[in-house]
C-alpha cells in the first residue's frame, strides 16, 4: 500500500533524505532559475498572446504541483516557446487576442491539457508519444524556432502583424514595413545583439579574466535581466513610451488569482484536438529533458507519473490564471547545471516569483516589449538546428521524408499542420516498408551451424531445398506479398522438393497471414512441394498451435534452420 | 517494347492461342452468365437506387473493357451487391433517389473510381488494399450483407422505408409495418423462398433423378430467372399492379447511351473520398475472387494490372448509362464453373446483355420489384459468416477486436463508418504491438549452435554475459521502450560484462532507434558494461555502416550469437 502512494507521490522518495547539502543546492539553483524565469516567463506570456503577469503565473502554482507529483529531480514546469506558440495559434482561431475570451480560452486550454494528460497517465498511455518520431521531433522544433523568431520580428520593429505561418508572417511584416518605429526597432536591435553576445562572447571573455566558472555562468544566465533593466531604465528616463515604444504596461501587484475555466461545451468541443496535440508534444519535449537528465544522474523517470505530474501542473496552471505549461529545456538544463537535487528546488523559485509577482511588478511598467522580443529571439535561434537534414539523409530515405516535410509544413501551412504531418507520414513510411518486406534465401555458413543470405556470403546450399529467411512480421498488410513471392520463387524450378522458411524475424503472424500460410501450404502441395518451417518463435507457436494449420501442414517444424537442413539434404550433394 | 505492350494488354497473350475449343467453351459459359445477369443486373441497380436497366448498361461496356485489359480470365465484371450498397449510401447523401441529379451523381461516382483505379495501378499502388486485412474483409462482408437483406425487406413487404445502417433500417420498417401490401408480400416471400429452395433442395433432387451434374448445376442457375418469369406472369394475367403491387415498368428498348458525368466541383469534391472508399473495397472483393480463380488453374493475376481493367471498365460504365462496377464473386464463380477459358466468355455474356437490352426489356415491364429483392436477399445471406468471429477469437484478440468493431460499426453505423474503422482500428493495433516488444534472453541449447529463449528451452548462459533477442523491427514507437528495458534489465546486475544484442529479427532500425542504441552504448559504457550485436542482417549492417555508432560502439559485431558466446565466455563457467 505504501509501496503504492510512493508511486503516486514520488515526493515521499527524496523527502527522506533531504538534508542540509541538499537544501543548499536547491536554494542555489532556485536563485539563478528564479532570475531567468522572471524575463522569461513575461515573454513567453506574450509569446501565447497574453498579458505578461500570465507568464509568472503560471510558472507558479504549476511548478508546485509537479514538484509534488513528477519524477524528475530537475524538472522546471512552466511556460515554454513551442506550448505558447501553439497556444496563441489555437486560441487566434477562438477570440481576439486582448480579449477576456481569450484570455478565459487560455484557461480551458491549460484545463484541458490537464486533463488529457492526467487520462493519460493514468490509463498508462504515455506510449502514444512515442509515435512522435526524433527525426519528426527535429524538424518541428526547428521549423517552429523558426516561426517564433519571425513572430516576435513585429516587436523589434515596432509594428503590427500576424500569422500563423512564414509566408503569412513575412507577408504581414512586408506590408506594414513602412510603420517602422525607429526608435523601438534601435531598443530591440540592440537587446538582441546584446543577449547573443552574452550567449556567445561574454562568457569566455568572463573566463579570460579570471572569473570562475560557476560565476561566469551565473552572470551569463543573468544577461536578459540586465537587458529588461537597462532597457526599461531607458525608455523611462527618455519618455520613450510616448514616442511610440510599446512597454508592458500596468502588471497587477498580486499572488496568482483563483480563476475557473469556461467550460461551454462549444469551446470545449473546438479546443479538445489541439488540447490533445499540445498535451503529446508538451509530455515530449518534458520527457526528453526529464530523461536527458535522469541520465546523468542515473536516476530513473516514469513516463507515466510524469504524465500525471504534467497534468496535474496544467490543471494548476487553468485554476490560477496561466496558460498551457511543461517542462522546460532551457530552464530545466540551467535548474540542473545550478545545482538542483531535488523538486524543492522548483518549489523554492516557484516562491522567488510569487515574492516577484507581488513586489516586482510595479518596476516592470517601462519594460519594452521589443527587449521580451529579443529574449524570445536569442532562445529560440538557439533551437533551430538543420543537421538533422544532413544526418538523416545519409542514414534513411524514409526518416529523412518525414523530416523535410515536417519542417516544410510547420513554416507553410503552420505548427499543427507540420507535427501532424509528420506523424502520419513517419506511421505511414514505416508501414510501407513493412508492406514489401525483405526476403533472404539462405544457405549454411561454411563450419558453422549459421544461415546467411546466398547474396552476401559464402554458403552451402542444396538445389533440392530453397530456405527463406522472412524479413519482417507477417500481418495483413503483407500477407499477399508474402504468397505473390514464393509461387514466384517456386514456380518453374523442377528440382525443388522442399520449401524452409526460416522464422526467425518473423514475431508475429496475425490471422490474414495465417491464412496466406495455409494457401500456401496448400498450392504447394499441388505442386509436389513440401512446406517447412524453421526457428518459429515461441510467441508465435503458441498462437499456431491454436489452429489446423500445424496438422495440415505437408513439413516440419524444425527448432533451427540447421537441423531443418541437415533432415532434409539429400545424402549426396 | 511488345512485351511492354503485352503487359499492358493482356488480351495479347491469350488472343494468339484461341481456338475452336476455347471457343465453346466460352459460348457455353456466356449464356449461363448471361441468364444469371440479367435478373441479378436489375436487382443491384435497384439496390443501388437507379433505374432497373442502369444495371444491364453496367453490365456491358465495363465486361468488355476489362475483357480487353484484365489479367484474370474467369473474372465478371458488372454490378456486385456491396459496391450498389455503397453506391447507394453515398448518393443518398447527395440527392433524392428517382431524380436525375441521382442518376448523374452515379456516373460521377464511377467515373472518379474508375479514375482512382487507374492512377492506383499505373503509380503502382495496388498494396494499399492490403490494409484491409481479411478479418476485416470478412466481417464487412457479412455485415453488409445483413444490411442489404434488411434494405430488402421493404420491397418484399411493399412499403417504404430508408436508412444506411441497422437501426435505422428496422425502425423504418417498424413504423412503416402498417402499410403492408399482402399480396407484394405473397409474392415476395413466395419468390424468396422458392429461390432458397433452388439453391438447397433442388440440385440434390435434381441429381437424385438421375441428371447430369452440368445440367442441374445450369438448372440451378436459371433459379432466378424462373422466379422472375412466373412472378412477372402472375402480375401481368391477374392485373395485380393495379392492386399496389410494384413493378419494374417501362424500361428503354435500347442498347446502353452514350452519357457524360456532371464534373461540376462541388459535386467532385462530395464524391471523391466516398469513391476512393469504392475503388479501394471493389479492388480488393474483385482480386480475392480473381487470386481464388487463377489459383485453381495456375494462372497468375499482376495486382496493378487488374487495377488498370477495373479502372476503365468503371470509366466505361461512367460514359455508358452506368454506376460503378467491379469484379463479382458469385458471377466470376459462375463463369468459372460454367467453362469460362478466356475473357472472350465475358465478351459473349455482354453480347447476350445487349440483345437482353434491345429485345427482352419490354418482358420485364410486370416483373415486381418483390421477385428481384428475394434474389438480392438470398444472394447475400450466402455472404453472411461469423464463423470469422470464432477463429479470430481462438486466435488472437487483436484480429478479434477489429473484426467485432468492424461487425458492429457496419451494422450501427453504415458502411463507409464500418470499414474505415476496421481498416484504421487493425493498423492502430498492429502499430500498438510493436510498442511494446517481445524481448527473449537467450541462451546456448546444449548440443547445438542455436539460442532459445531460457524461459522455454534447457539452455546454457553464462552470468557475465546478457544476451537478449529483440523480437521487433526498432523503429520510434519503441526505441524509448528498448532503452528502458535494457536499463532496467541491466541495474542492480554486478556480474555483468558484456550484453551482446541478438538482431536475427530485427529488419529494421530507424534514426530514432538508432540514437537509442547510441544512447544505450554510452550508458553501458558509464556503467562498464560492453554492448555488443550479433547476426545483424546485410540491409541493417548497410544502414549501420553509414554513421559513426560502428566505430563508437564498446563491442564488437559478431555474425552469429554462437560466435559472441564463444568469444565473450569466460575460459571456466
Amino acid at each position: 500500500m505504501y509501496r503504492k502512494i510512493r508511486k503516486y507521490l514520488p515526493i515521499l522518495n527524496w523527502a527522506r533524505t533531504y538534508n542540509r547539502e541538499t537544501l543548499s543546492g536547491d536554494l542555489i539553483a532556485a536563485l539563478i532559475v528564479t532570475i531567468m524565469l522572471i524575463p522569461q516567463s513575461l515573454a513567453y506570456a506574450l509569446l501565447a498572446g497574453l498579458p505578461a503577469e500570465a507568464g509568472l503565473y503560471a510558472s507558479i502554482v504549476p511548478i508546485l504541483l509537479y514538484a509534488l507529483l513528477g519524477t524528475s529531480r530537475a524538472l522546471a514546469v512552466g511556460p515554454v516557446a513551442v506550448i505558447s506558440l501553439l497556444t496563441a495559434a489555437t486560441l487566434g482561431n477562438i477570440a481576439a487576442q486582448g480579449t477576456m475570451g481569450y484570455a478565459a480560452a487560455a484557461l480551458t486550454l491549460a484545463f484541458l491539457s490537464g486533463a488529457i494528460l492526467l487520462a493519460m497517465g493514468l490509463f498508462r498511455l504515455g506510449f502514444l508519444a512515442n509515435f512522435l518520431s526524433h527525426p519528426v521531433i527535429s524538424g518541428f522544433i526547428t521549423a517552429s524556432g523558426i516561426i517564433i523568431a519571425a513572430s516576435q520580428l513585429k516587436h523589434i520593429l515596432g509594428i503590427t502583424a500576424s500569422g500563423d505561418n512564414l509566408p503569412e508572417l513575412l507577408h504581414g511584416l512586408w506590408t506594414h514595413l513602412g510603420d517602422i518605429n525607429w526608435i523601438t526597432l534601435i531598443l530591440g536591435a540592440g537587446a538582441t545583439a546584446f543577449l547573443f553576445w552574452v550567449r556567445k562572447g561574454m562568457k569566455p571573455l568572463l573566463l579570460a579574466r579570471g572569473l570562475g566558472a560557476r560565476t561566469a555562468d551565473i552572470a551569463t544566465k543573468a544577461g536578459p535581466v540586465a537587458a529588461v533593466f537597462v532597457t526599461t531604465a531607458v525608455v523611462w528616463a527618455f519618455g520613450l513610451s510616448e514616442q511610440g515604444v510599446r512597454i508592458v504596461g500596468a502588471v497587477p501587484q498580486a499572488l496568482p488569482p483563483f480563476t475557473l475555466p469556461d467550460f461551454s461545451l462549444e469551446l470545449v468541443g473546438a479546443l479538445v484536438v489541439p488540447a490533445l496535440l499540445i498535451s503529446i508534444i508538451g509530455f515530449v519535449e518534458s520527457i526528453s529533458v526529464a530523461q536527458t537528465l535522469a541520465a546523468k544522474k542515473r536516476q530513473r523517470i516514469d513516463p507515466d507519473q510524469e504524465l500525471i505530474g504534467l497534468g496535474a501542473a496544467n490543471l494548476g496552471a487553468a485554476f490560477t490564471g496561466g496558460f498551457p505549461v511543461t517542462g522546460g529545456f532551457s530552464r530545466s538544463v540551467v535548474n540542473f547545471d545550478a545545482g538542483a537535487e531535488t523538486p524543492a528546488a522548483g518549489a523554492f523559485a516557484a516562491v522567488g516569483l510569487a515574492i516577484a509577482a507581488v513586489a516586482l511588478t510595479p518596476l516592470i511598467y517601462f519594460l519594452p516589449q521589443a527587449t521580451l522580443a529579443a529574449t524570445i529571439i536569442v532562445a529560440v535561434l538557439s533551437l533551430v538546428d538543420f543537421s538533422i537534414l544532413k544526418r538523416s539523409w545519409s542514414y534513411s530515405k524514409a526518416d529523412f521524408t518525414a523530416v523535410l516535410a515536417t519542417i516544410l509544413l510547420t513554416l507553410g501551412l503552420g505548427v499543427e499542420v507540420g507535427v501532424s504531418a509528420g506523424v502520419i507520414l513517419s506511421v505511414f513510411l514505416h508501414l510501407y516498408k513493412t508492406t514489401r518486406p525483405h526476403i533472404a534465401e539462405v544457405g549454411l555458413v561454411r563450419g558453422s551451424e549459421h544461415f546467411r543470405n546466398i547474396k552476401r556470403h559464402e554458403v552451402e546450399t542444396d538445389p533440392a531445398i530453397i530456405s527463406l529467411r522472412i524479413d519482417e512480421s507477417l500481418y495483413f498488410a503483407n500477407a499477399r506479398f508474402l504468397e505473390d513471392y514464393i509461387y514466384d520463387r517456386v514456380a518453374g524450378e523442377t528440382p525443388v522438393r522442399d520449401v524452409v522458411l526460416m522464422f526467425s524475424a518473423v514475431n508475429e503472424v496475425d490471422l490474414s497471414a495465417l491464412e496466406s500460410l495455409e494457401a500456401i501450404n496448400t498450392r504447394l502441395k499441388d505442386m509436389g512441394v513440401r512446406l517447412h518451417l524453421s526457428e518459429v518463435k515461441g510467441p508465435v507457436m503458441d498462437r499456431l498451435r491454436r489452429q489446423d494449420f500445424l496438422s495440415d501442414l505437408t513439413g516440419q517444424v524444425f527448432l533451427s534452420q540447421y537441423d531443418a537442413f541437415m533432415a532434409l539434404r539429400r545424402a549426396a550433394v
